[in-house]
């Protein structure tokens, strides 16, 4: 349930349907997702996002499927429940394998745990990570 | 400051003292860093969490730097000061570029807004990241 | 779905009721809303929350409308989906133009964005930030 | 302690330089703040996150001090040192008055606890927050 | 709605059914939780999991009533709903009373208010809490 | 670093002074923590903060000493040092035993690991836990 009505493409000012057309055929795909439907009560936030994401997850240095990987570990920090649905099926469509998730899981768990204990510790950080010595 | 004394080899137990090798050995380094030197008051958590460490963090199906990408972005998300550090310098240690390094920080910007915007319009779930369905 | 069973007017004792009628006179609604049939549970705690958010949450140096949209951030922040829901509700009561809420989202996700970078670098404070100085 | 070294404006580089100017003239200050200093190894995300916020942050429909407080409430709850202090630092700088820092410190408080109130008893959203409905 | 199929007993790898059946022996009851289920894809983190939550839970120096209680501290503060109500449900079925809870609950929201308080005014640490020091 | 300075017992108005004068004789300290030093800013909220503490860290249905292990867990989840360090030094004067701290971590950890794993799986609350139902 969103805090706003979802603006379905039937009912976009040209502005947001102009955005609409790009995500469709960018990702090849019918419809966009929810997730644009109510972001698109602020059009300019919505051109920036969707700009800014396009260019932010294009394969570069680091490939598209080890890109929405990160972006999953950032979702489930942040506790984002649509974040997580969806970009685990960006992942999958990418080619995720069930190994890879699997491995996911297991350094998420395990970088959520150490987190834990080094705030809980108050663990100084060693000197030698220091880049502005030597 | 941590809210332990730091447990150094010299102090350290026999079952301490066994595991602080293994990381050494491991990892080729003359010392362990301060996170163990904390953990070390409790040498069961100490031992259990550096062989899931080194069993999780080891190349599978994701390759070791890739992994290391994703535990920084879980240490980001969670603030977690120290793990920040240590990650984004074994990140380096595995031959993360510059370029890289930038694009992680690009992403990881790019998820925490998106997550804050799902977030505050609290955009429903599209039913075709639906699973169980089909 | 509660840890708790709602405590609905017919079945508070005394002591909740005052405060439910409390609530009811000062907002001027026909009920109370969820989060306190929740709380009542623990009656001098609902008390102490209604009494202290009443106090909080007046007009001051701050007006009414800018004490919710701070509310809105904290919560997106805390990702506090029953939280995100009554306080929009609540900003949009007191008068939040589309336009306003807009600005909102934007701000809420420009601050997400820097948070993780600055994390992510963890940038030194600038000395000049020091209030103590001079 | 950050993960990079400052790049200061003497050793930027021209597309940096640029950036650097225009916040300083934007800003009317002698010299940016080390956030910029740190985030200029990404260039393009230096040029975007400054574009941005210098656009979201202008005044609006919410005035510039009223958006430095909303700023701050997100910061805090993500529990950013940087951006905690220098968002406290800006928002002085527009007029923040200490009776308004006081009320601003006390719903920062109240909403924190809510939020965890609501979260600890996962009280569901009343049906009346939807905005789909009639 | 979860990100993979559950894995039911009848469906289950016999590595994965093994650990049904301890957790089911151990704790007594006709089936495994939904968490166990979904965890259930990466049958090594499944079993490690189970493994070190039975140790780690088990009452030892803390009574096991007290480590469900501080465990559904730490699953508020992140937020975790799936793990608020398994907890909770854990608390009871270990003999947690109303009042206990209702304590709990307040503890809970106060230290979520000193936190944000703390680090909204980036309190310094005093000198005292030093454990090095004499 | 503060974002206010201290405010010194000898600074001190009379009502701030007349709080400090009631944490000290309480706690039979011969001075106030920073905590309430730079709290004191806005002496209402100072007043309210120290006297629902007081009232909430007594012991009641829960001993002392779980109250402040409870503090420790969700200061750790938020990540805010400033109350690690205190309630970790609030809890060893109240009788914390080394063992007693070790249990405390590892649970944490835990804790903190099978959130994430929950999360990140979106797992389905089992209807079992609905206390409505029944």
């Amino acid at each position: 349930m969103a805090t706003v009505k979802l603006i379905h493409y039937e009912d976009a000012s040209p502005e947001v349907a102009a955005v609409y057309d790009d995500i469709k055929r960018t990702r090849n795909v019918p419809d966009v997702n929810n997730f644009w439907k109510t972001l698109a009560h602020n059009p300019a936030l919505l051109k920036r996002t969707w700009e800014d994401l396009r260019e932010v997850m294009a394969p570069g240095a680091l490939d598209g499927l080890t890109k929405e990987l990160i972006y999953i570990a950032v979702s489930v920090a942040n506790g984002c429940e649509y974040c997580i649905h969806s970009h685990t099926a960006n992942a999958r469509a990418k080619g995720m394998t069930e190994e890879q998730y699997r491995e996911l899981l297991a350094i998420i768990a395990m970088a959520s745990q150490t987190n834990a204990l080094a705030n809980a510790l108050q663990t100084p950080v060693d000197p030698k990570f220091n880049v502005e010595a030597g």
